[in-house]
């Protein structure tokens, strides 16, 4: 039940440890000559760290988004991506800390849903601690001790996951979403339809209860981003003139590859923090094996994730393409994100490729169905999420039932959530950037601020457009600016 | 005390869980089923390795100011930038290592400064240790192990510290500056001025025996930064044309917005090591809980100072700007940076908001007072600074009078400091560019590297100048080139 | 015996502080205050967590050199070095699992070459603890708190390093080598020839026996990947039109110098973790003060390559020269990697100082030789480590014999077996792209991906070269394709 132990496990592990060494101690025997265990304040420090120093590598990888989404997009709409990214970082921190994490961890009543209490805080033990800055009785420390790690480390380790799923969504609904409904969305994603999620599953509420699996969020963090994207995708519309009259699609190449391969390399980087800090501990032999396995393997799958991509692109590209060779890598991390652990390293090497082929085939089919993800969010992180996750029961055993339960459970909650909501707001404060805005790009139109004044660039590319319509596309879902 | 404790607090600790740990063997109680503290060569080991780890994390800042300045002066000036950034750093950990060190922290002699001696070096036990590649007497290894941490390991952390503060200097001054003199200028700073101003402080010198605060450097570092900065600012005088005989203030947006945002993402991952470190153990439950109180406080300032950046930009500047957001997450940061421990989490919201405003606010002061800061450095970290140092006592309580006391001290300190050097430097080398190098820019005039020699750039914009005057501008502070 | 010492040392280290600890406990003395020892699964998890974090930084490092190198070529090649980075890093993870790590570790038979075997595991016991979810036996943690590290947590570490010997080559042969003939060299790179040099090193081979120093690799990392490069640029040939017929060198300066300079920042980050982990332990005092003591050799050595390859640019090119000041940081970070531990801090500044200037030297020696080295990778890469490698001797003592000896031979092997495999493939599948895919750019006539498609750029430079021959240039090493 490794869902279940996010958060669980740690007491556990300490009251087994403590047993064993206080036994062997005065039992007599040379207790420190067979593998003395990891105690008291020294696994707490261990464990507190690995959360701290890894959450700091998952923030990084917000960092990475934003340079893979800022550099995918065209010049006109680079500033705008930055400006969503960095506010939906800060979206996500504060609202996590406010709603998301009492809605996600704390006391899940009914198996639903946590409490609504505000301001998510350490235990008094720990305030005490602090206050008296470190002057506490032994009575204190222990209190503390007895949790395993520092509250707020592991508030710390979870709110960078939640800025995670956010970041998925900034790409995908990229150069034309307006940005204040996008950080309405943002705030309602993060502050509650993610933490409703994660109780249900990490939260220790009903899916875990049903064995369901996802050791770091192929599902739980990539997949609720993917289907919120997928959600804005339907309702925002493609982009001006990316689907042609004609039935064909118009390419809109990343403009500064540089920056897009750095996002890539971001994000691998941090991943070794996204999945080998949600082993969640780091005081007992058997962390550290674990935690060397899930690195391990997190590596393997990406690897193979890009060489997949690569070599399947010859074929459903006619060329070996860096963009599905960069998108393979996240594909193959997002795909052993849900089991890293227990996976052999082959099949880590397999999920990975598949992964990659997945991610590859399910750009093509997004173009087929005319829906417009322009970094191709919804393949790496949603359709490789849901490969992950189920590849969980392929590679190390494990109920199918309670996976695919999983899967659907989540994805039918946040697609109509997100539907919902995207909805609201499009027949409300208006989603989309008016026409006008859209031709001339979000930076200069809604922003003021060009991503690169100073540099020459190419003349618009719209007079290959179809004949200008004089209402705007989408008048459903995104009715006219007043 | 904390800032007092930065060097000091270290055997105490290890004094105490050494008395405690002992007591408890020999009484006979049951020691482990309470709470065993982290002892001997373990406490020395983390201790160590948080300075290294979170000091490496520090020095990556350095590549976050590059890309910050970089990308936010205009592209005939980035190559510069990019110069003076990997040679400050590398001029600061010479210095530092020469100089500024001993200065700082080795007997702190009638608590105003320290020693002159040259080149830092690690402790005898420690050499000993080093040179018998580890097989030492037991007696050198308790010697060794006395200390809390390996002695060079602070040094790396420190060192980091007066690079950062350096870092701050590059970017106000830059597109005029020549380089010579800022290396110069960056010599003396981070070998005597910095140190200076750390031995009143941390180094255990008066301010902190008049109960002066500052967890990581509000003031110590970030002030010292800005000060430095904005003595050069007076003595430099503003760019050619960014202030316009009409009274109104020439615009000069960023060149690569991108990098701008990747630098901000780079300080702020790396501050997450600038303040967590500064915690300057990680041997203890409280270690631990006070550390993971700086990272969520940091993140949660820098976070508050994003947004409220914003919402102020909107009054201020009469759109949702980025430039302000992103340099309000650096002004969050440096809010929170004098008292991320005790301060509560809502607080640490409260300080990085107001931080916020106080930069967005500052930036348009500057502007009104004809001083050209070009990355709103003065803000971000001097006016920020200085509000953050204050606001350790409203958040926390403490001594409001010794707050003051420092602030006011290093303040006059160092910018009379500053504004010596550059004033002597500026009468004797020149420290600013020729006119006809500034309009040229300093990569063609100075460096003879272009930053994107491949592109093609917008013309010059000189010609909206006033008529050149044959005599260079700011006669006075700068007198013309032989 | 460093170098031996990067395998075989732990067990060893737990045998004396257990031996002590439990002699210590038994003889009634008071253990605890003579520095207690880290023990059994603290020391377990410290020596594998030090493995993951600085492997994951070392990591990091392929992203340095993609932004390095990519930054470095003129734009039309730009994509082009971000897949073949993205492809290296992919295939060496995957060659390294599948073959590599066990020709370099596993039974290395008559001390020249490993085993054969294929896929590297975890061993018996560790896998038991995986597959029981922690819940194991204490004779199993026992054993497997016996190697003193997590398995994979090594592989993980060894693998980034062969990783970023693949990186040095892709940024000498930029912009005319073929993708697919370059990845097949990073294969048998990364599988085989990096591999034999390994054990014969670090894999306690014949040159480990005669006494062959290199902490981290000077020689054994950045020495086999500027061989290989060598051996690729003498078989591949310049560029065209690098060298004129009139004996001039045609400028190609980096179209992207803040990508440039961002990656040498990057790459200085990540040798924390190259140098740092090479301590290979993170269990005692000695690990600790060594690693400190690395961390600031390392910083120092890097600070003056920067400042003397910077003094000396200005005698060798007439004007301080920025990208000999970044490649001055990498050639003082190569020279500092084989000996970081026992240098004084002061000889680290001297050799680091000495690095800069060969580097500096070096690039102008290829030019004189006509070897086209697009990045500068030989000089700094093998001309600073093989000075690095013999630098450890003169300032720490020790046989230069077999410093030599480690030089010629490994010299010898990899360029011969690097040559060998150019060759081979210059004469079946051809290595460079053909003339006319030259000129375009690989981005558009190999890739059909441009770095910067918005962007306009310079019109090309080529009128300035010789008449075009009909058939392409270097036919002997270069064949015409098909």
């Amino acid at each position: 039940m490794v869902a279940k132990l996010r958060s669980y496990r740690l007491p556990a592990t300490i009251l087994a440890f403590t047993a064993i060494g206080a036994a062997a101690l005065f039992l007599g025997r040379p207790a420190i000559a067979q593998a003395a265990g990891v105690e008291g304040e020294t696994e707490f420090v261990l464990n507190t760290f690995a959360f701290l120093i890894w959450g700091a590598l998952v923030m990084w990888m917000c960092a990475g988004f934003t340079m893979l989404e800022s550099g995918s997009v065209r010049t006109k709409n680079a500033s705008m991506i930055c400006l969503k990214n960095i506010g939906l970082y800060s979206i996500a921190g504060l609202a996590y800390f406010v709603i998301g994490y009492n809605l996600m961890y704390v006391d899940v009543v009914g198996d639903f849903i946590g409490s609504f209490n505000l301001l998510y805080e350490s235990s008094e033990a720990e305030r005490a601690l602090i206050d008296g800055n470190g002057d506490a009785a032994a009575v204190v420390v222990e209190a503390v001790v007895e949790n395993g790690h520092a509250t707020m480390s592991d508030w710390f380790f979870q709110m960078v996951f939640v800025a995670t799923a956010a970041s998925i969504v900034s790409g995908a609904l990229a150069e034309r979403v307006k940005m204040w409904p996008f950080f309405l969305f943002t705030l309602i994603l993060t502050a509650v339809i993610y933490p409703i999620v994660g109780a249900w599953t990490w939260g220790g509420g009903w899916l875990a209860d049903l064995g369901f699996q996802d050791f770091a969020g192929s599902t739980i963090v990539h997949g609720v981003g993917g289907w919120a994207a997928l959600a804005g995708i339907l309702v925002v519309g493609p982009r001006l003139g990316k689907f042609r009259a004609d039935g064909s699609v118009k390419p809109t190449p990343p403009s500064n590859i540089l920056v897009v391969t750095l996002g890539v390399f971001i994000l691998w980087f941090g991943w070794f923090g996204f999945n080998g800090g949600s082993q969640l501990a780091l005081s007992s032999a058997f962390d550290a094996v674990s935690m060397s396995h899930v690195l391990v393997n997190t590596n393997l799958a990406a690897a193979a994730g890009v060489m997949s991509a690569l070599a399947i692109s010859r074929f459903v590209l006619r060329r070996i393409d860096l963009f599905a060779g960069l998108n393979g890598a996240i594909a193959g991390l997002v795909s052993i994100t849900a089991g890293p652990t227990m996976t052999d390293h082959w099949w880590a090497i397999v999920i990975g490729a598949i992964g990659g082929l997945i991610c590859t085939l399910g750009i093509r089919l997004l173009e087929r169905l005319k829906l417009d993800d322009v970094v191709g969010a919804v393949p790496a992180h949603l359709f490789a999420g849901i490969w992950g996750t189920l590849a969980v029961c392929i590679a190390a055993g494990g109920d199918f039932g309670a996976q695919i339960a999983g899967v659907a459970a989540i994805g039918a909650f946040v697609f109509t959530a997100a539907w919902l909501v995207w909805k609201g707001l499009a027949l409300t404060v208006n989603v989309r950037v008016s026409f006008e805005a859209e031709q001339l790009g979000q930076d200069t139109a809604e922003l003021g601020i060009e991503a690169y004044p100073e540099f020459v660039l190419m003349p618009e590319e719209f007079p290959e457009m179809p004949a200008p319509p004089p209402p705007p596309p989408e008048p459903e879902e995104a009715p006219a600016e007043a």
